[in-house]
């Protein structure tokens, strides 16, 4: 098993803005995909986030308001299949700190690289998102390579 | 062990051209720290990377032009201890495709969290820095939390 791991620090927010953007439709849209539908706020309610070349549906599967916001994928390519999706969140100092993890990739393949790379660009547009106002969601986001 | 992987696809560049921004003291200030002392361009060769915050001194450990290239950790943080490093290059149509690899970190520990998201922004530095002939290096390099 092989995992996918990042941290940001967001400033000028309170931790409960911040959990706000990863458990409303509203927040997610402004900084993962503007295609996301469904609220994140309620433990066996599905997301769905839908992309250019395809998307994700994932099951909320434990939430600890402000700390704590964990997935699984309900829907989506086979390389993702059976993994996780966590988000924990603690104060210091001036910033809130987003600890990242992608859980459980059945092997480090080549779309594994893509996506590690691809989710720090993501929560960078969170990071941008909470503190300017503007993030930079699908399709808007930052390319990488080849697979975008 | 734990690994951190990414992928970035560079255009407009040769795969020699990324090579050699992976293997000469000019090339490497250019993207990841303007505080690089040593060339990379031989096996056994000591490169020292300064930061603000303290640095790395890298071992290259295996070289195949313009393919690969291989670190291993001779000096450095405790977390970091006993990580290698690796670059793989390949061509795929307009991009030179390089897939990243710091390999056996003891434990996912919180450093490596933020340094997994920290390889990103330096891997897009790379990007620019061949694609545009201007990289972030450190200390010009975009910072993502409390850490840097």
């Amino acid at each position: 098993m092989a995992d996918i791991l990042h941290k940001v620090g967001i400033r000028s927010a309170s931790i409960d803005q911040v959990y706000k953007a990863l458990t409303t439709q509203d927040g997610l849209a402004g900084w993962w995909t503007s295609n996301t539908k469904g609220e994140g706020d309620k433990v066996g309610n599905i997301i769905q986030f839908r992309f250019g070349a395809g998307g994700f549906d994932m099951r909320v599967t434990e939430l600890n308001a402000p700390t704590l916001v964990k997935w699984e994928l309900a829907e989506g390519p086979e390389e993702w299949m059976p993994t996780t999706i966590q988000f924990e969140l603690k104060e210091d100092g001036e910033y809130v700190i987003v600890l990242f993890k992608h859980l459980n990739w059945k092997e480090p393949v080549e779309f594994m690289h893509h996506c590690s790379t691809k989710w720090a660009i993501f929560l960078m547009s969170l990071k941008s998102f909470i503190e300017t106002g503007k993030g930079n969601p699908d399709p808007y986001d930052v390319k990488i390579d080849n697979w975008n």
